[in-house]
């Protein structure tokens, strides 16, 4: 019998999915299971999505174009302009979900052994694409103490080697729920300008601020244009998870036409859901604030109670609708087992 | 400005793409461009299966299960056993497409710099999975003069080396059309035992197989259970390549397992294309047939017409909806261009 490839041996497994037996265990003794290790949204994903797909109009299921339908990427355009964001439709690749956009991003700017550097802790699935993509990832730890703020730069500078090509970020972050802020990025631009490296940046939650912070992307960085790569997707910004559309989007011209060719081997993104995010785009103006109002007041209730635990701290999340708190126990995975 | 990684400058172009200029500058001189180049059928979709996405009842698009609906893959198990082809739910992952499906049997059984032996001519985009992977593919020539039958198995022996870790088909081919014999199908069986190989088998058409000739699957050889990965679409199946919903599926556990570790990454399949391919398993048993019908007497006309033109040879394709005819040009591209 072949054995498997060392790679598909390393590749880790869903940290989440070593806690379901656990929690249908206590299911089935009648416990009622609150999960909260998934970002899976409880909003209704807007009807007007919906029925977008319920009412389309398709005699043929055929491929889409690569980088998706024009008219979504147009449509697109309009929706980034309007957060200060200035592209044109061929610097846009729908994408599989934002998964595809990270994988597309890491197979086309880095080789196998590259490196990348990362501030932890970061969403879990980075390692999985890593490994599928045969690079790695230095992490650089961020503290709860401070509420997960940017490294200093010399933690960064300190982990810079000649196989260094990028630096990710995902902003809000994804489990920390830090908003990072202008001064911040503008740090991380100048380190990237400094060492000439692309910038990654994950901005599946920029929707999602609070207390009346601005969310700064990485495409609102002067200077920066050749060297970021935003990654985006509609699964949380609508509650539109199942859909599996995302974005690629870069101003380089040479990373765009690479990360083309990675897009033309799988042919297309689902036709269904880039309906669904083509009508997504006409939700009112409003529709963010009505969320928002939601996961603020989850929000404040969440870290008032933790933080009134003793021995509990829970930084206050600037975005996301992630929290991370810090506990008087041994090891996390037990205390998530017990739970 | 940062470049683009080694694998990304690799990275085939489609060489399809190469030849859209050329058809739109014809179509822009009046010309009516008949595209021979795509394997986008023009079937229309089973309405069927658009009613059933068209009829969901979704409150929340959430992800789902990362091997896909557990409906879906029950169904998906009567579907194959109708084929002959025993399988239980959990030896199969719904995949994005059967492009994901290749690039997940690529990744779980290949290292960097393994190889994986492919009959030529084969589908394009193998290509472009296998450097995403930092895979070689070492292609066997087959030959038109005899229909792309499988080449002897001397040419396999020649071309095993300790690096070897599989071979791939198509079956029915892309682009050949060729239908492998059973006897064919079990000197495959006797030399992936024999070097102990896995076997990957893309059956992405295997619904398409005429002369009453009957479709061999990998999963129908005895013995070798432990090295099939079949990888599946409904895309060709049902015409409904936008959906992008495949399948991977293999009785070897240690695979599945592995490649279920990469489809935990990206989260889920497509959920919309899901209902619709679950939907299609409905499809009365003779929708095949009629279309079925419909490619058969578009080879015949084809296959004729191109044997009648003086210098031309075209074998009959048993299978799939595609032609490789051999003309009397010097270069096939200069050729398409000039079409």
């Amino acid at each position: 019998m072949p054995n498997v490839s060392l790679r598909g041996d390393m590749m880790p497994s869903s940290p989440i999915r070593k806690l379901v037996p656990y929690a249908e265990q206590a299911k089935k003794r009648g416990v009622k299971v609150y999960h909260l290790n998934i970002g899976q949204p409880d909003i209704v994903t807007p009807k007007l999505i919906m029925d977008a797909v319920r009412n389309c109009n398709i005699t043929i299921l055929e491929y889409s174009h690569s980088a998706g339908f024009e008219s979504y990427r147009e449509k697109l355009t309009a929706y980034y302009k309007h957060l200060s964001i200035d592209v044109t439709k061929n610097q846009i690749i729908v994408t599989t979900g934002g998964s595809e956009a990270i994988q597309f991003a890491m197979m086309s700017c880095l080789d196998p052994h590259d490196e990348i550097i990362i501030p932890e802790p970061f969403y879990a699935n980075y390692n999985g694409f890593a490994v599928a993509a045969q690079i790695k990832i230095v992490p650089i730890t961020s503290s709860i103490e401070d509420g997960f703020k940017l490294p200093p730069i010399e933690d960064f500078e300190r982990n810079i080697t000649p196989r260094t090509k990028a630096i990710m970020i995902c902003n809000p972050n994804n489990p920390t729920g830090y908003l990072y802020s202008a001064q911040e990025m503008e740090v991380l631009r100048d380190i990237c300008l400094k060492h000439n490296l692309f910038l990654f940046s994950d901005e599946a939650y920029k929707e999602f601020c609070y207390d009346n912070q601005q969310h700064i992307s990485a495409m609102h960085l002067k200077g920066l244009e050749n060297h970021v790569i935003l990654m985006d997707t509609i699964s949380k910004r609508y509650s539109a998870c199942g859909g599996r559309i995302g974005a690629f989007i870069t101003k380089n011209a040479e990373v765009y036409d690479t990360a083309m060719k990675f897009a033309q081997a799988r042919l297309s993104p689902p036709t269904f859901a880039q309906i669904a995010g083509e009508a997504a785009i006409d939700l009112p103006a409003d529709y963010f604030e009505e969320v928002k109002v939601e996961y603020v007041k989850r929000r404040d209730l969440l870290v008032k109670r933790l933080n009134q635990i003793p021995g509990v701290f829970c930084p206050n999340p600037g975005g996301a609708f992630y929290a991370m708190a810090k506990l008087p126990v041994e090891s996390a995975e037990d205390f998530c087992q017990w739970l």
